[in-house]
């Protein structure tokens, strides 16, 4: 059965001192490291790209993994701010960059931060529908090409990064269970514009609190498990207010839910791999992670730890 | 088994007269009629859009087929051109447009003219993991959006549409086999730039007349099938010249392999399931599809009637 074997992640080179943004807004510098959570944020600089991010996740993943780069058959990106405008689909300029070979799929999704969640799944079934034993699957979107920077709301929150999960037939963890949800009539609260991205906070706040610990719950009562049963829970990384709310709302034991993201703010689809790159080293038994934003889309599945023979 | 229910297209209302640009690009009229094969291009007016299209396309299905929209778990779009920048992912845009349950999983793909063939095989495996049982896949790429008014290689080219097919438990068709390749290094053949879109024709047609058989005869070997034993070879509809080439390389029967796109032009991943919904009354047992394009990016499926118990 595939699943994930690996993962490995990117924060670009750039900084922006978040304190330093605080004060040019005139807000708050204990409200920005108390409620955002957010102290540093990875920001692109002109020299990188969706790509040279995704290479970079790859490279790190080598050093984590055994990688015959002439037996990946597929290579799955996930990503609302492509290179190049999405034309072509930056899958295939990773393939390029990375010297893959030809009988090797490609494609991107697009999605924000559910995508982790969802983009397992799909490379997963993909893969195994059509055979296929080693693949990649990557994240990144940087929302620092879309941030007004007059908006503090945004510009205080989104963090540049990129990941790579390494799906096999070898896998250290696999989805026993998965829940996907959309709500396409409020999907105004969190959209691209002329004026860059616009976000309605406090309509992403009630539906974090709302709709994502219903969910959360509901994936564990389809798979007859309770909160004591994981051992991890991988929420997405939204603020730390909203995480703390979120975490107290759906029961889940503040301990088992890491909350860090102090160093990277909010990386929309890359904040669970983050997380889950940190962790492996705890073997956690069984993770669920719930990623919910942009859409409004959310997701939750659980993962479980591959008994060794 | 989930399969192909219905599928059903849409062509926006704006026309171009494509002999009245060769004159304006002092083109040969019978090279934009003979060779490229396209005498009139759909093409969007400002009130359209791919969530209006594609909301056209699935009013179309609805005559074709009994669609519960509460029954509707899974929509998949397939663009790379999309509304707001693809922020949000159009299907969720598309959710909220059809007023579609909340419990429905929702997400973009970005891939060209091999999107068709890919698409189907992603929403397929994505919902028969999830157990999903009726979804709707997507494509709408309007090339119109970035077409550079001065070149007249695209210009006369790309037409705008849109398509929606019915993924169901009780299919018609179901996938047999597929091939999925990728040439990243070639890429750069047809791109997006500041400038709108760059199409390099002749690498492009290199790649179809070399790459694209050689596939089609793998997929036809790996299922142990010949030409003679496909009753329909749907290509993508780059142009007639192109087309006329790569049918003639890959060994197919003329007959079998329909050159239609006088009145589309080269509707990027919407131009085979145009021909599927004409060709579908014609009860085809086998159906091999191939597409090809932006990315490099080519795929290949055989099809098969469900035979009716």
């Amino acid at each position: 059965m595939l699943g994930i074997q690996s993962v490995a992640s990117y924060l670009p080179k750039g900084r922006v001192d978040n304190l330093e943004q605080a004060d040019r807004f005139e807000t708050d510098r204990e409200f920005v490291e108390q409620k955002i959570g957010v102290a540093t944020l990875p920001r692109f600089e002109d020299t990188d790209s969706v790509v040279s991010a995704c290479v970079a996740a790859f490279d790190r993943l080598c050093g984590k993994a055994n990688i015959d780069k002439s037996e990946i058959e597929c290579v799955v990106l996930c990503t609302q701010n492509p290179d190049k405008g999405g034309l072509p689909h930056n899958s295939a300029l990773v393939h390029a960059a990375l010297e893959l070979p030809e009988e090797c799929a490609c494609f991107d999704i697009g999605l924000g931060c559910s995508g982790y969640v969802y983009g397992l799944s799909v490379i997963q079934s993909f893969m195994a529908a059509n055979r296929m034993k080693r693949g990649l699957f990557f994240t990144c979107d940087p929302y620092s090409r879309i941030l007004d920077h007059d908006d503090k709301n945004t510009c205080l929150l989104f963090g540049d990064a990129a990941s790579v999960t390494l799906i096999s037939e070898t896998p250290r963890y696999t989805l026993a269970t998965a829940k996907f949800s959309t709500k396409g009539a409020g999907s105004d609260a969190l959209q691209k514009t002329a004026n860059g991205l616009e976000m309605n906070g406090r309509a992403v706040f009630n539906f974090a609190l709302q709709d994502v610990p219903k969910q959360i719950k509901r994936t564990l009562v389809s798979a007859e498990l309770t909160a004591d049963d994981i051992d991890l829970f991988l929420l997405h990384q939204g603020s730390r207010f909203m995480l703390e709310n979120t975490i107290k709302r759906a029961g889940i034991p503040a301990e088992k839910a890491p909350i860090r993201l102090s160093a990277t703010g909010n990386t929309v689809s890359s904040s669970i791999p983050l997380l889950l790159e940190e962790e492996l080293d705890n073997r956690p038994r069984r993770i669920l992670m719930s990623g919910f934003g942009v859409g409004l889309s959310w997701a939750t599945a659980i993962y479980e730890e591959v008994k060794s023979s």
